[in-house]
């Protein structure tokens, strides 16, 4: 059987999802933001993750949505207060995200319940790569077939070790509860009809069409 | 056996928890804030759930945590779009809930994910009550014999129905999922050594022991 022959479904339905914003220097300044020391975090809830090749579904109430390419690490084990040199070892392995964020929403509503956790604003795919290599990965973002995001993982203000250690410190992660860490600069509007693709050196890519709510 | 003989476990373990502000509108005044038209939506994740009798921590980060209690609401279906007359075939029922809040966390760090997100800042119980009754319903919380929250349900900005219709038009609610319904006035600190019970009229009393972490 070839690949084109399976559906793939999202790598792994997590209970939740925590991100971080504005973990690329040149992302954060293309918004007009500083960098945090500490690191920006917010949740996306479970329901919000779908897969490869599902249908992002823009809601009635926004006109602005936007794409946001991003590494995933999915955990392994049920964690908490871990130092940042015990986190490899409740890593399960790695996967491309798509942040997608209604940025229309962010303001008004103040927390991003439903600016960053509506349904279909986390896909998540095309699988978990245990063995992405090491150093810096190339990330990026193409919407019918244009690169719009195009970056490097060494770029991030807070690396992966240190982002899942300060979430920790905070909550117990659980198996399958996955952590978003930031995406690097380009980011920018999702339209009905487009088709976006996140890609991770060493991973593989990750598209969905969008479609407008019916 | 009597109910002194058994532990009492969190009656649910939900997916996400889904809470909301300033939904009373004294309690909306003593914060300085006003009531928003929409109701103002954040997230909680399941992992900061716990039991009755089970103790709240005090992180070492916070030296201002608040109690705040609110009627919680447990779905008992798959829902999406609900509007807000078929609301009341999707709730399983209803418990007590203690929205622990770090108010010193709320401001610096933007999103409330460790603000109301950390390890036992959602207390639910004493059980789900499947008909608390109609129409008002006293709800208020005692810290160490004393009142300090006392309000009515009947003074919600927002009901149940409509925040719960309001929730679902963004994500999908899956059997398990709560909504916490907003806390009357009276809100204050709860310290290491307190003892602390929110109680719903219809429903029950939900006691908690607060200690700091170690």
């Amino acid at each position: 059987m070839s690949a084109d022959e399976v559906r793939l479904l999202a790598p792994v339905r997590p209970g939740k999802v925590l991100a971080v914003g504005r973990n690329y220097a040149e992302h954060a300044a293309e918004l007009g933001n500083e960098v945090s020391a500490e690191p920006l975090v917010f949740l996306k809830p479970g329901s919000s993750v779908i897969g490869p090749n599902e249908t992002v579904v823009r809601p009635s109430r926004t006109a602005d949505l936007h794409h946001k390419a991003e590494l995933a690490v999915v955990l392994s084990e049920r964690c908490r207060n871990l130092p940042p040199d015990r986190v490899p070892e409740h890593v399960l392995g790695y996967t491309c995200a798509n942040d997608v964020t209604a940025r229309d929403l962010q303001g008004p509503d103040r927390q991003w319940w439903r600016a960053k956790g509506s349904d279909t604003f986390c896909p998540l795919g095309p699988w978990i790569e245990t063995e992405p290599g090491t150093g810096s990965l190339a990330i990026g973002t193409i919407v019918n077939g244009e690169t719009r995001q195009n970056g490097r993982t060494e770029h991030m203000v807070h690396g992966v070790a240190e982002l899942v250690s300060h979430i920790s410190s905070a909550m117990t992660l659980e198996p399958g509860d996955v952590v978003l860490t930031g995406t690097p600069a380009g980011v920018g509007p999702l339209r009905p009809g487009d088709t976006v693709t996140v890609f991770v050196e060493g991973i593989g890519e990750l598209t969905n069409p969008v479609e407008s709510a019916s």
